[in-house]
């Protein structure tokens, strides 16, 4: 037991009048919605980076967080393991995420790196059994060390490729040894600072390569998780090859990988490609291929990753209605890939960051599931493509350009405009956000 | 002969030293590059609709363009048609483009439409057998009225998509009729503005199965051209589905087209959607569906289409870059999908507007070309992947996470990152540009 | 009495569970907060111009909405302020804006223009002697004509500042005679498109000149409100002078207007500055300039302005807070220079629109106002700063750079850095909103 | 002597056909343009920080730069000014700028730090008297310890303040000492993260008393340079007080500033507040504040700073357009906040980034400098504005709106737009370009 949160008590459930800074007003796991208890729809996870790893720097300042586990020994990272079980308990949070890299010090040869992450995943096992919080999803950190600095699987130096199947396959090993749900991959460096010095389909190729064999790996050890990418257009690197989720889409069919591997999105990410993030989420529904979410905003007015813990119910009931729509979260869940702003240098700030976060999800969840338990929204959508299901409307899909021209000039139509209802409809909306 | 142009003078090639105002200072259609004339490699097209048909208004004000023949009456769009021909013999233009709507009058009912549309193909085609211009492209404008407000082929309502239909069949034919080279979609209302109200599913596969329509008629009728997807990311719509070339890829994937279609890329559109144009022409011509350009640029600085003339040839150097690595246009050619400012009110500004885009694209296709030639910059790019070509390389990728892992420890592989050479690339570059 | 609402009931407050779509479920009139009336902290003003006199139309097409009232004679222009008075009524809204072009026709000379404006002033001032509906404040439309294509007040030709100098004081006198009580300037076309034409000096002192007469003849005639200038960073111009509030008092400043003029800012051009709306609001209360407000968003994934009605209260409870510290409104109020989506056709569309935006604010408000009266946020940014108070820290405020360093120097200044508490402050704005 | 730069000759000028990437193209420190050498109109400055300071981290990445100088000892950093006063030679560089914390290694105290500082400048003044480079600059590094994390003079702990008063007298006696010709304020976190926890007046106040006790102390000292404020609209902060150049200018005449304190602008802040470079320079210039610039560009893609070198002459041109027409420099010049890419590993590619940034400045000087001299541009420009030099139009700037309107209605004053002609002065552009 560290001393780390020592004044900070267990947050409960106490309801929205409460006046106790550390207590949830609306994350109540044990709550039924539709038929399931929140703490099931909402499936929480901490990421171990932001939370446990993260010094406080930017662009252009440099460490602010002083946490007595800081530094590069395995005792350190087994104190940071043990701060990180203890918040995880004060929130009960039943998920937790982590990189290789967050959890393990770097080691001289990739051996000595394999080695200590195995000695820390049988850390983070043992500390499991005595825990409720389950692994979310593991993933490999591609992007920190030098060696990714012109890419992991798309490096125009193919030894590179090889340190990152061997890096991805330990993850993949640790994720698969801990129970993890889940296996992510971000390509913060796949991508290219300038297209002079790119060649593009060998990257690609590369890349899909590389992303068929983990395919084939999570096969060949039965993981029964998902495989997830995380869609961003660009930061670290200008511009990112899975930009976002209809990129993606294109990228898993051209590699015939479209029925084997899902995505996660982010909310900043999506900000990022000039999307809203429930419109990745409902594209990604929409093909097939909705996996996970990382819950954490942008800034609107920064043009980069602020990775902010959420905290507006109301644009957030955007998003978790589309989840609910697509039919909840499977192997996915509610990841905070969000870091407190480097100012916010107490122990105190970390936990209610958290506290904060879950209980904006925790509300936008509720006005979500009244909505789409009213009914009116859908009916209403069902209504307005209601021609679609005529017969005369499916015939004509069946139907070619001569046929329907001739039926046109039979029939002379003349469409007519019918309200949108665009307005009504967020006034519905809210009234039940 | 109209005297529209009456004072303007036939635009020649005079050389980079001129001082008439009425010259190509660059643009020499004889002049041979890479094997090539000029005027084949850059094909330039006229779009009719901006030059001819749009009064001037902006969504603050209206109308500041007089021109004699704005009107409703086939005299008038034949008046249209004597001025663009003009235009494109002072220009020398190889090829113009046009949608429906800016050649012909609306008509009362579609029947009618289509009657005066086959009226002014007849009337284009006489013109054509006394110019030298042809026709890159044909397209159907099924934006700008009402009946398409909530989409054409993804209109909730299945008398849009037979009118959409009907229309995209008549314009083919007219495209097939004066011998056109491509027929280009532009999807400006193929989107939604809520997600509240729509039907992503639905909107996608009427979408799809509108595009194997004409796909399947381009077959029937012979004809010979690409069909081309101009992707935008928004405006009108807020979301548009064509967003990139890389969404448009997943698009066309999913629905059976990527050997069928190809892309018409816009600079403009390019920027709105995040991406460099040189961006969107390498990632098309990396996916094999590059087919043509709108060489038009937008405002960096405002987040509309603001279709202006190209008047950077540095920028648009890195363009015909990547065409020229491409293997250059097949049928694909370089449309000023262009306007002049609503400020611009004289009838030289029209003229000289597309002298200096003509001028603008010549230089920096020849500085293309020189670097192309020259073989340095190509020969660095491909030294940079070589790796990729041993043997050792190429068994790595038939191989798997494991024996790859195996091979790390056993070599203990530990890559050294080299050196991007970004900006001396850059200084390579700006020697021949 | 005209038939457009016919259907349409006036709405009333019904409460937060209210099923009636035609009825506030935020909004009470006369419910009193902080010791005013809800009606008088929020002042609600329609406009004219979106509500009534625009036809649908978008950068790519053209009019959607049919209206008996559209077109350009003096009997229709009656009948478009019947129907506004009439949607006055139905919302109660305590006041309305207008621009001379919205509520008049053209004519054929500044002379009939401006009788044209006269006569509808005097048919709006009979109206609203029937009406509970005052003025919030007139304005006048400089920007639609193709006169003003290139600046008022700073267009090349002086004949276009003389006309303009005409139409201020046209629409001045008509804001006079109703009864208005703000002015506002705003200057969409007072900017520029290309450096390459302009001269930043003249148009700067020019746009300061009129304005200064602007405010002499606002003392002439004794108007009692106040001028106001609504910034906007750019759209129509590429740039535009009065670009956002702090641009705007530097304006002031330069031309010794700072004590005059005040500013209107819109949610929607605050965020095409970069800014957040609160942003600009707390900015302007910090420089004594804040006058009013137009409540209307934009779109956070479109590059241009949306004016959209206001639709999450969470968001707009930020804006609320700023206005409710800064004592809230004297002149100013809540402006809805918002138009509805072009498919939004049906009369109950344009009411049910102003209803959503209506109870958004209202919400809004009821959480800021919760939040000051708690007083706890407050209480914690004046600790922050409490370190200013001191004798010591007022008495360094009046000394030099060499006092304070041999003071640094002796006491070994070495200060600590203090957490932000960004995430708690979060949490407990989250506990009223 | 270091052997960093060891195989790379001194750079000289060859002329535009040179193959020799270490030579320059078109930079001609001796070549007249308009009766000035070039080394006079450019001045172009080495930034200390960017080249020597900078490990090649980013917001995803450690160090990839090693260069045997890194450390914290003074022997290190007199080895740094060895090698950075090697490079000015090599590249002839007239001028270079500094920060303190770029300089000297931080002390455990203030006095330790100072100290250090104090040594460093005395190596620096030793070194400059056996080079031709000179100080442009020099500045303080407010930004980076976390002393700063909250503001340096706009913190709420005065003691903050007094350690930032002490800090600039250092920085300004360190350039006193070595003859700069300015002294720089950046406010990278002189500004806010989150409105809740931020009084504004406060600190505008304190913000802009700071400021006045720079100009008194620069007085005391009899500092023959100019204090200049670098503009930036945000990053690290959300949002900073110095936006852009309008903003600034407001806030020198809030605090009597106006005539003591101009600007430094550079491109990429520029980019990132919404506006052109050259926007900022025209708008700086017709201010009266113009006082240097940085030149280093952004990515049109990346919504941060990417501080990339200059590399698109033709744009470039557009910026020293508008420094010529305003003069020139007094006492600023041309510095390169510039740095290399992180991949850019080599000492080739530090000297070569230079060399290419220099020859794309000399490139865009050549074609301003042609078309000023030419004068056709300015005619036309002059042209446009000409009714303003008559005497009616100065008279009604003298008059009044009632006196105004009297003339408009007696002179039934219409004005007839004319050609902004963009295009046309764009062609007349790219003749020099
Ligand atoms: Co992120
Ligand atoms: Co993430
Ligand atoms: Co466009
Ligand atoms: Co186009
Ligand atoms: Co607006
Ligand atoms: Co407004
Ligand atoms: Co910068
Ligand atoms: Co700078």
């Amino acid at each position: 037991m560290t001393d780390f949160f020592k004044s900070i008590p267990t947050i409960t459930y106490e309801g929205p009048d409460s006046d106790n800074e550390f207590a949830f007003r609306h994350y109540n796991p044990d709550e039924v919605l539709m038929g399931k208890r929140m703490e099931d729809h909402l499936r929480f996870a901490v990421a171990y980076w932001h939370s446990f790893a993260w010094p406080g720097g930017d662009p252009f300042g440099g460490q602010t967080l002083d946490r007595p586990w800081f530094g590069d020994t395995m005792d350190l990272a087994r104190m940071k393991a043990d701060v990180a079980f203890e918040m995880f308990d004060i929130l009960g949070a039943p998920y937790f995420c982590f990189h290789d890299a967050d959890a393990r010090p770097e080691g001289a040869t990739f051996k000595e790196s394999q080695r200590n992450l195995e000695e820390i995943t049988d850390y983070f096992a043992a500390k499991m059994e005595g825990s409720k919080t389950k692994l979310l999803w593991g993933t490999a950190n591609m992007f920190s060390h030098k060696r990714w600095m012109s890419g992991a699987s798309t490096n125009p130096d193919p030894e590179v490729f090889a340190y990152a199947a061997a890096t991805v396959k330990g993850c993949m090993d640790a994720t698969q040894r801990l129970g993890g749900e889940n296996y992510v991959l971000w390509g913060g460096r796949e991508g290219y600072e300038t297209l002079l010095n790119t060649n593009l389909r060998v990257e690609a190729d590369n890349m899909g390569r590389f992303l068929q064999m983990v395919v084939e790996y999570k096969h060949k050890i039965g993981f029964k998780g998902a495989i997830l990418i995380e869609p961003k257009p660009q930061e670290p690197s200008k511009h990112q090859y899975d930009y976002d989720v209809a990129t993606v889409y294109g990228f898993l069919c051209r590699y015939g990988l479209e029925k084997e591997v899902k995505v996660n999105i982010e909310q900043g990410h999506a900000i990022l490609a000039g999307h809203s993030f429930e419109h990745e989420i409902a594209t990604a529904a929409s093909l097939g291929i909705f996996g996970s979410i990382d819950m954490n905003r942008n800034d609107y007015q920064s043009g980069w990753d602020t990775d902010q813990f959420p905290n507006n119910h109301a644009e957030k009931a955007l998003a978790f209605y589309e989840i609910l729509r697509a039919g909840g979260y499977t192997t996915g869940g509610t990841n905070f890939d969000a870091k407190i702003r480097r100012q916010s240098l107490d122990a105190e700030d970390l936990i209610l960051a958290h506290v904060g976060g879950m209980d904006t999800c925790a509300r936008a969840l509720k006005s979500a599931a009244a909505l789409l338990a009213d009914g009116s929204l859908e009916t209403l959508r069902r209504d307005r493509y209601a021609g679609w299901e005529s017969e005369g409307a499916r015939a004509m899909l069946q139907s070619d350009l001569t046929s329907i021209t001739a039926d046109v000039l039979a029939r002379n139509v003349n469409p007519q405009p019918k309200s949108g209802r665009q307005e009504r409809l967020e006034n519905l909306w809210n009234k039940f956000v």
